[in-house]
């Protein structure tokens, strides 16, 4: 009966993402559904971004958050347009909360859509909302037995970017464990080693990022 | 409608938890629940934990995860009793799976039980599962927002651990900020700095259990 109705609203919200989707499509949109643990830098990585890509493609966010603006202030500050979608409780954001932010945001002017899910390295693997690419972030003080532990999110990115490299000789995270395991759950795995803080490896999350992008978008 | 059912999911919690509670009197035990983002320290504040209260307390672990018994084996190695609770992709422990999960301990033999959630700094603060007290860690490599941006695990913890203090000269954590925005959700909120790795301030941290523990169990 349970898995009934979970089963019920997984149907339900794919055919929200597949609405967004078409959504996405008719815009030429790319769009990149940003996941993580609380803490692993997902703003700080999308803060960087933008400043980086700002003068080649338009940019647009979602930020998604239980509470607060906090997020959302951070990005409006760089000048793009931004909503902020408050999930009162909720812990990822679905399709049609996304579909909500959608129909706030200038669509046809941007090139790229990044939405930032909710703080969670479970339940919003769960839920499409339309995206072209899931990309996870992994720090490394949150331990290298994650992707065991969680799967389903590393087995649902194309990229996973291993953040907050600077702190590894203060850590004992280990890497080759992490890698190895990721790659166990998710062959196709981009797996991008970054410092959010220092803008290490960034270049190589950009150049991910642009190419994908300039493979939708003409213009710039 | 989608708002009643998850009422009454947590109604139908709530009864299972209340009977957990009376478990858990009958047998004179003390129990936590240990709740915290992915990665914050929850199985090594255990580890050191038990290490620590060993010969003065008996004590048994209920783990919760989402996949894989490693966590478990981290505790078994310390030989005291632990039950693995895999939730196969559920994001939190409830009342009924905790149930389950005492049903495989020697409780009347037991004077502490702790409860070690999914790491999630969202749903598992939802659901009661008959504990004395919801105990969260917080490590300072997750930033100073998090009180603000996920309120509900602050405002139903009886104990903030904030662990890897270690790491806080190589963050910008605010740690004025982080204690002034927990205390505001929560002024019963008892906040501990400590360090799992280095063990300092853990002694506070005994210290509370002590205390907690010696006022219900008359043996040791």
């Amino acid at each position: 009966m349970k898995v009934k109705i979970v089963a019920g609203v997984l149907e339900a919200n794919d055919r929200i993402a597949a609405n967004n989707r078409r959504l996405f499509d008719d815009n030429d949109l790319f769009v990149i559904n940003l996941m993580s643990s609380p803490g692993a830098g997902k703003t700080t990585l999308l803060e960087k971004t933008i400043t980086a890509l700002a003068g080649e493609f338009r940019i647009g966010v979602i930020e998604g958050d239980i509470a607060t603006d906090a997020d959302a202030r951070r990005i409006d500050a760089l000048g793009v347009p931004v909503v902020q979608i408050n999930t009162g409780g909720g812990c990822h954001l679905d399709g049609n909360m996304v579909r909500q932010g959608m129909d706030e945001l200038p669509l046809s002017d941007l090139d790229i859509l990044i939405i930032e899910n909710v703080g969670n390295l479970v339940c919003p693997a769960e839920f499409n909302v339309g995206e072209d690419a899931k990309i996870m972030i992994l720090s490394t003080t949150e331990g290298a037995d994650k992707p065991l532990k969680y799967p389903l999110m590393f087995q649902e990115s194309s990229v996973l970017l291993l953040n907050k490299m600077d702190l590894l000789p203060y850590t004992d995270f280990d890497l080759e464990k992490a890698r190895k395991d990721s790659l166990m759950l998710n062959g196709d795995l981009e797996i991008i080693e970054v410092s959010c803080r220092t803008g290490d490896g960034l270049e190589t999350w950009l150049e991910w990022m642009r190419e994908r992008v300039g493979s939708r978008v003409v213009t710039a």
